[in-house]
C-alpha cells in the first residue's frame, strides 16, 4: 500500500483528485487531501473510503510535517511560492514531491541533496509548464532520431474559453486560471528570445504590441505574446544551435492590443498602494492615470492618451468592463493590479454554462534533404463544465500520471527534475492520449535550400 | 579645535573642499579627506597644512572606524547606498553626520538612537534634495506668516549646460552629475503626485511624455518631468491641504520626448545582462530591441516602432549619438542601461570649454484677500569651468555651511534630519546668497476668486 498526500484542493484539482480516486483501489493507494479549506472537493471524492480530507493552515509546520511524514509521495498544488517549505520538509522526511510549477532557483539548489537521498522532486508537470515540455521533447527527439537538422522552435499555449462562451464578450477571454497571474503576466523581468540568430529583448510596456498570429484548423486565429525568458529552455531542450527559439502565450486576436491599454495606463502595477482605494470608483481609478484637465471627460482623455478612436473596438472593450462607471472599488489599501483584477473578475468569471478551452501549438522548422520543412503539432482540449475544466484536466492529469509512474518505479531518475526525457514523457503522453489530450501533427513544406 | 572627516573626494566636492579649506584657519578646523582615490583633489587643497588626505577602500571597516573615531563630524559624499554603514559607525562612535542624499528608510530608523545620543545626522542638504527644501520652506513659512492660504506647490530642478555649451548638441544636455542616475531616472516605483485635489500616478514608460513647460526669464524654456514620489513631501512641507503638489526635473524642451525613445525600446533596463555585450555594436544594441526582419533597415524599424518620421529631430538625435553605427560596445556582461550610458558618455561629457548650469524654480499658488496669486522663485547658477561646476557649487556649499553651523552650535536640533526648519534654512540661504546662489522672486496675479 502507498500513501499519497495532496496539499491544495483548489479548483484546478478536480481531474487530479478524480484520477487518484479512480486508481486508488487498483493501485492500492491511500490518499490524504489537505488544504486550509476543502470545500471545493467533489462528493464522489469524499465518498471514496481510500481518501481522507483534512483542513488546516498549511503554513502550520507541525501539522504539515505530520502529514508529510505519513506519506510516500507529496503532490503540492499550492501557488508556486509555497512549494519551497514543503520541498524542504520532503527532503528532511525523505519523500518524493510532484508540482506543476516552474522550478525556482532555491528549489533547484536542493538538487544534489535530493539525489543523494534517492528522491525525485518532479516539477513543471502540469500544462505550461508540463505538457508543453513533454510534447516538445518528443517532437525534438523524434526529428533528431530521423537525422533532421532543427533550425527553429516556437511553442504557444493558451487557456481560453470555447467558441460558444466567447460570444457577446469583446475580449473573448475569461479567467480559467489564477487571475492574479493573468494580471501580472509579463512582469518581473525583460522578455528574451532568439530569432534568426539574433537575441531579442522586449520591455514589458511593448510586450503586448509585439505579437505573432497563428491559426489552428477548426479553431480559428490566435495571437501570441512572448513568455518572459525563452532562452533558459534552449539548452534544456538540446537546441543550442537553433536560430529561433520562442515560447509564447495565446489569446484571441485583439486581446493583446486591448490589454496593452492597461499596461500603458499603469493599471497592472502591483508595486504600490493607491490612496483611498476603497472609496475610489472605477472611473476615478482610470482617471488617476490621466493628466488633470478642467473640462475634458475621462473618455476623451483615454482616447487622446492612448491614441485610439472614439468609435474603436478598444473603447467598446473598456466600456464592456464598466471602466467609466461610478461603481465603487470597495477594496482597502489596494494596488492598481488588485483593483484591475477586481474589475475584470466581474466580467471574466466563467458562468455555469461556460466551457473553457486549452490550446497548444508547437512549430519546429527543420531541414530534410535540402528541403526546409515545418512540423506543426497542435492540441485542443475543451472543458466539460465549470468544475471539470480543460485547464484542470491538462494541469491535473500529467501530475497524477507522473505520481503513479514514480510510485510504480517506472520513473527512476532522481533529483530536482523537469520532464524532458523519454522515460518520463512517453508513458505520460500515451496515457494523456487515452484521456483525449492528444496532438495533431502536420508537416508544411517551406522551401528548397 | 574641531576635526572634520570628509569621506569621498569625487568631482562634485570641489566647492565643498574649497569652503572647508578657506574656513579651516578661522574656524580652527583640522580636516581629513579619505577616498579610494584622492586624485581629484585640487592642489590648493593639498597645500593647506590643516588638511590631510588618505586613500583607502572605505568598505574597510577598521580603517573607516579609525578615521571616524578621530573626528567630530563626518561628511559623506559617497553614493547614497554607501551611507548606511557610515551612519552606523557614526552612531556607535557618537559623531555627527552630513550627507547630500535622500534619507533611506534604514537611515530614518536610526532616528531615536541618534537623538538619544544628542547627535544630528543632517541629510538632503545638497542641491536637490537640499537647496530645494531650504528655499521652498522659506517661501512657505513666509506666506503662512503673512496669513496667505497656499493652494498649490510645484518645484523643479535641473542640472544642465549653459547656453554656449548647448550649441551643436541636439539634446542640449550633458552629464553634470552621476551618469548612472540620469540613465536610471524615474525607475524603481511609480510616480505619484496630487493635482487639483486628485491623486495622479504615472508609470515609468509614460513619464517622459507627461511633461510640463516652464520659462525662466533670460534663460528660455524648459521641460519638466515628474520626480518619483512627490506625496511624501506634502506633510514634511506642512501642506496637507494643498490641491496640487508636484516636484519635477528640468531638461531643455525636446529632451524628454527623445529620452522616451530609449525607454520605449527598453534601453534603460538595468535588470539583466545582454548576451555577448562585449562584441555587440551600437547598431546591434538598438536592433536587439526591434523585431527581426529579413530586409528592413534598423533605421526604418526604429521609425516604424516608435512612430517617428524619417526626417524628424528625433532621428537626428539618435544619429548624433552614433546609435546606428557599427562601433563596438566593448563592455563585458553589460546591462542595457550600462551600454546606453557608455554610448551617451561619448557625447555627453563636458569638454574643457563647457560650463554647466543649475536651475531651480518654485511656483506657489496662494490666496490673498480673494485674489489668486502665484509666487515664482527661481535660481540660476552657471559653472565656472569643468572643475568648479554649478553642480559642485550648489551641492557642496550647503553641505559645507551646514557642517559649520553644526560645529558652531548654531544648529541645535538632533536626530536624522532634513533641512526644513528656519534655524537651518535661514543661515544657509543667507550664506549661499553671499556666494551668488540666490533666488529671484516674482508675483503673478492669477485671478479673482
Amino acid at each position: 500500500m502507498k500513501k499519497i498526500l495532496v496539499i491544495g484542493s483548489g479548483k484546478s484539482t478536480s481531474y487530479l483528485l478524480n484520477y487518484l480516486s479512480e486508481n486508488a483501489e487498483k493501485e492500492d493507494w491511500n490518499i490524504n487531501i489537505v488544504d486550509i479549506s476543502t470545500h471545493n472537493i467533489q462528493p464522489n471524492i469524499l465518498e471514496n473510503p481510500r481518501i481522507k480530507t483534512h483542513s488546516f493552515n498549511v503554513n502550520d509546520q507541525i501539522e504539515r510535517e505530520n502529514f508529510i511524514s505519513d506519506s510516500d509521495i507529496v503532490i503540492s498544488m499550492l501557488p508556486a511560492f509555497m512549494h519551497l517549505p514543503i520541498a524542504k520538509d520532503c527532503l528532511k522526511l525523505k519523500k518524493h514531491l510532484v508540482t506543476a510549477s516552474y522550478v525556482s532557483d532555491e528549489l533547484k539548489s536542493l538538487d544534489a541533496e535530493v539525489k543523494e537521498n534517492g528522491l525525485i522532486f518532479m516539477n513543471e508537470i502540469g500544462l505550461d509548464p508540463g505538457i508543453d515540455h513533454l510534447s516538445a521533447m518528443k517532437m525534438i527527439d523524434d526529428l533528431k532520431e530521423q537525422g533532421m537538422e532543427i533550425t527553429a522552435f516556437e511553442s504557444f499555449t493558451g487557456g481560453l474559453v470555447s467558441f460558444e462562451s466567447e460570444k457577446d464578450n469583446p475580449w473573448k477571454y475569461k479567467f480559467t486560471w489564477n487571475p492574479r497571474n493573468v494580471v501580472l503576466a509579463g512582469q518581473g523581468g525583460a522578455v528574451k528570445f532568439i530569432q534568426e540568430g539574433k537575441y531579442k529583448y522586449i520591455p514589458y510596456h511593448k510586450l503586448f504590441r509585439r505579437t505573432e498570429y497563428i491559426e489552428i484548423e477548426g479553431h480559428g486565429r490566435f495571437q501570441g505574446y512572448a513568455n518572459r525568458d525563452s532562452l533558459k529552455y534552449i539548452d534544456l531542450y538540446g537546441l543550442r544551435n537553433v536560430k529561433t527559439f520562442f515560447r509564447g502565450t495565446l489569446r484571441r486576436p485583439g486581446f493583446c492590443r486591448a490589454w496593452d491599454m492597461f499596461v500603458q495606463l499603469g493599471m497592472t502595477d502591483d508595486s504600490y498602494i493607491m490612496e483611498d482605494s476603497e472609496n475610489m470608483t472605477f472611473r476615478d481609478f482610470i482617471n488617476s492615470f490621466l493628466a488633470y484637465d478642467v473640462s475634458d471627460s475621462v473618455e476623451l482623455k483615454v482616447e487622446h492618451y492612448l491614441y485610439i478612436d472614439q468609435d474603436s473596438d478598444l473603447m467598446e472593450m473598456l466600456e464592456y468592463l464598466d471602466l467609466f462607471k461610478r461603481i465603487k472599488v470597495g477594496i482597502k489599501n489596494a494596488t492598481p493590479a488588485q483593483i484591475l483584477q477586481h474589475i475584470l473578475e466581474r466580467k471574466w468569471t466563467l458562468s455555469p454554462e461556460d466551457k473553457d478551452m486549452v490550446i497548444m501549438l508547437h512549430k519546429i522548422d527543420y531541414v530534410e534533404l535540402n528541403q526546409k520543412k515545418q512540423l506543426q503539432s497542435s492540441m485542443v482540449v475543451i472543458g466539460e463544465n465549470q468544475i471539470y475544466t480543460a485547464m484542470s484536466k491538462t494541469v491535473g492529469l500529467p501530475v497524477a500520471i507522473a505520481t503513479k509512474l514514480i510510485l510504480n518505479g517506472k520513473i527512476t531518475t532522481t533529483g530536482v527534475q523537469v520532464p524532458l526525457i523519454k522515460e518520463i514523457y512517453q508513458p505520460i503522453l500515451d496515457e494523456l492520449e487515452k484521456n483525449n489530450i492528444k496532438f495533431i501533427d502536420k508537416i508544411h513544406f517551406l522551401g528548397q535550400i
